[in-house]
């Protein structure tokens, strides 16, 4: 069932808008209270792209949320339940945020350009809120704001010659989870070796929201020879690499030591954090789910359902979050968080999607 | 240019989702991570029942943040500039939040249930992450979380008929912005006279998920002798009626002084709340700003275009937000945030809406 999507002025725009417009895309997403594509018409031929080629993504609905100010370094601390104290300029990390509960809120990239000055690159909820109450109420000198930084992501085993046409030869020496000031075309920008896939590429993180359709065309030109083409964040190459999807996979109550993010999760950190002592508690009472890969049984499930419950032997012992049919493994892949004594070659495990009921078999994170 | 919407499992389904999918929605926007209906095919049809006869809303979006416990009062009071010390159990109350700078973050309608409990029935902004990070950090002992309530509107001049059908002449005395508990078929409810336009009615809360298609088609039922037909929150409507739309007409920095809604704001309540020190900053510094009303030249206007400026003599003095051709008034209207220096006898204000500028003329709110 094909639905319209109401555009208005309470749903903002990228400033990639007009150019994806241009370019053909076919269906947006909301995210962070703006616009994001999700296809151009051809989710197939993105995907293939992204696997095997080389594609171009407006992200920016990935909003950043700067601290800045003296206290910036102890707030980003104190947000986290990853120890970030080594953490240098020009890094990129991985930092989940827990509410005082321990519950998953976010699970932003962290970005570190100085002592006194951090990103959050977050996935979909209000974090600047969440944070500026968090820094006020403690009354730490800091300043939360979201400033005028919209990712353009470039993913796939071909991006790096693009980015290299585009800015030089350094970029091949940039580091996983690293990035550099750059500018081009007088346009201010972040280079970062990051991005929602496991297929490598950068991310362009545009410090000009009136530059977006010169960098876009940018992109595009400096990829024309390597193929690239438009396309969204791939809901089947993230489950295929088992990459989590705030917001899809983590229920408000999941935790991160159940969603799989326990290396993220530095309970022995000298300094508190949000969230800590619940997650002690957690600990101590014991994990109680936990994250799996499934596959499922019959034809080629829809796509973009919505979650449902793993049952075994009638009584419901998980719920299933995002689905879909795998072009690379022929399969039909699911996520989902799982009673954790339910063993990995359980049998007997079934979807109870409606009309269309699955069997299920637990498979390891990435699939392979 | 109609888009698609991408339905996946990062946007909730409301409870009613099913039933106006049914009754063929057409369009969809997302409100709290949740979709919500933009129409369902005929507009202008929806708007005539709105103002004419009866109409029914899945707002189930308007999510509710409870909080609860012994603390629950003065976090209510804490988080909100209005001073709402003398609320009633029953009564509801338009309640602005601001942030620790005064910015206006959220205007939910607070519910009181009893002391220790109260809902906030909340715009499109996670107030569940900010209230209890600012319960948590001020160690209140109440517990912030979003309950399984999902409103469902009747709004119209015919529609207090259909809700005294399904409950009794009882509806028929409660005083707008009162509500009171009830069921209907088994359906635990809370029957409010409220909602988001200015032609009465009463809203629906749900207080369980799996009996939305059960009320949408009790209400369906009920309304059928007055000619209800299903629609959703209009653009048209609010703006004649002057209702503020958080999110498309409040820019992230506006403060609910310049929104018009001083009269919510009590800088002289005796208890503190989140942003008092700022508004009283800004009280003394004079308020920059001030929402106005706009009638524009020319032609009707687009619908759902997204903000853009309003200039005098070439120079930017305000962003006009939303705009819309009113049936009613037979006139181009729009809502705008100019500096507080204009006067409303202004002449020469120009709208500059790329290709299409306007001749703009200041009227007060509501349109009339």
């Amino acid at each position: 069932m094909p639905f319209q999507i109401a555009i208005g002025p309470n749903i903002r725009k990228s400033p990639f808008f007009d150019a994806t417009v241009a370019d053909g895309v076919a269906s947006f997403s909301v995210y962070n209270h703006m616009l994001i594509p999700a296809h151009f018409g051809d989710p197939e031929g993105e995907y293939d792209r992204l696997t095997g080629g080389v594609v171009m993504w407006d992200v920016a609905a990935q909003r950043q949320v700067q601290l800045a100010g003296p206290d910036a370094g102890a707030l980003a601390q104190y947000l986290t339940a990853r120890d970030i104290r080594d953490t240098q300029r020009g890094q990129c990390k991985y930092v989940p945020l827990c509410d005082h509960d321990g519950r998953l809120i976010n699970d932003p990239v962290l970005l570190k350009h100085a002592d006194d000055k951090f990103w959050l690159s977050v996935a979909d909820s209000d974090i600047a809120l969440w944070a500026s109450a968090t820094a006020a109420e403690r009354g730490l000198d800091v300043k939360v704001s979201e400033p005028d930084v919209s990712p353009l992501a470039v993913q796939g085993p071909r991006a790096t010659p693009v980015i290299a046409d585009m800015f030089g030869d350094w970029v091949r020496d940039l580091d996983y989870f690293w990035f550099r000031e750059a500018e081009l075309d007088g346009i201010p920008l972040i280079v970062a070796r990051s991005g929602w896939s496991k297929q490598g590429g950068f991310e362009l993180y545009l410090q000009d929201a009136r530059r977006g359709t010169d960098l876009w065309n940018h992109v595009k030109a400096a990829g024309e020879p390597y193929d690239i083409g438009p396309g969204a964040p791939s809901d089947v190459e993230r489950i295929e690499s088992g990459l989590l999807s705030y917001g899809a996979d983590a229920d408000k109550d999941a935790n991160p030591l159940e969603l799989g993010l326990a290396k993220f999760v530095n309970l022995d950190c000298e300094d508190d954090f949000v969230g800590k002592a619940a997650l002690k508690k957690i600990v101590a009472d014991g994990v109680r789910r936990r994250r799996v890969g499934l596959i499922l049984s019959g034809g080629r499930v829809p796509q973009n359902a919505h979650p449902c419950p793993v049952c075994l032997d009638g009584k419901e012992v998980g719920t299933m979050s995002e689905r879909a049919y795998s072009p690379r493994l022929k399969k039909n892949i699911a996520l989902a968080l799982l009673e954790a004594d339910i063993s990995d070659d359980q049998q007997g495990l079934t979807v109870d999607a409606g009309n269309d009921p699955r069997n299920a078999t637990i498979a390891g994170l990435p699939f392979c």
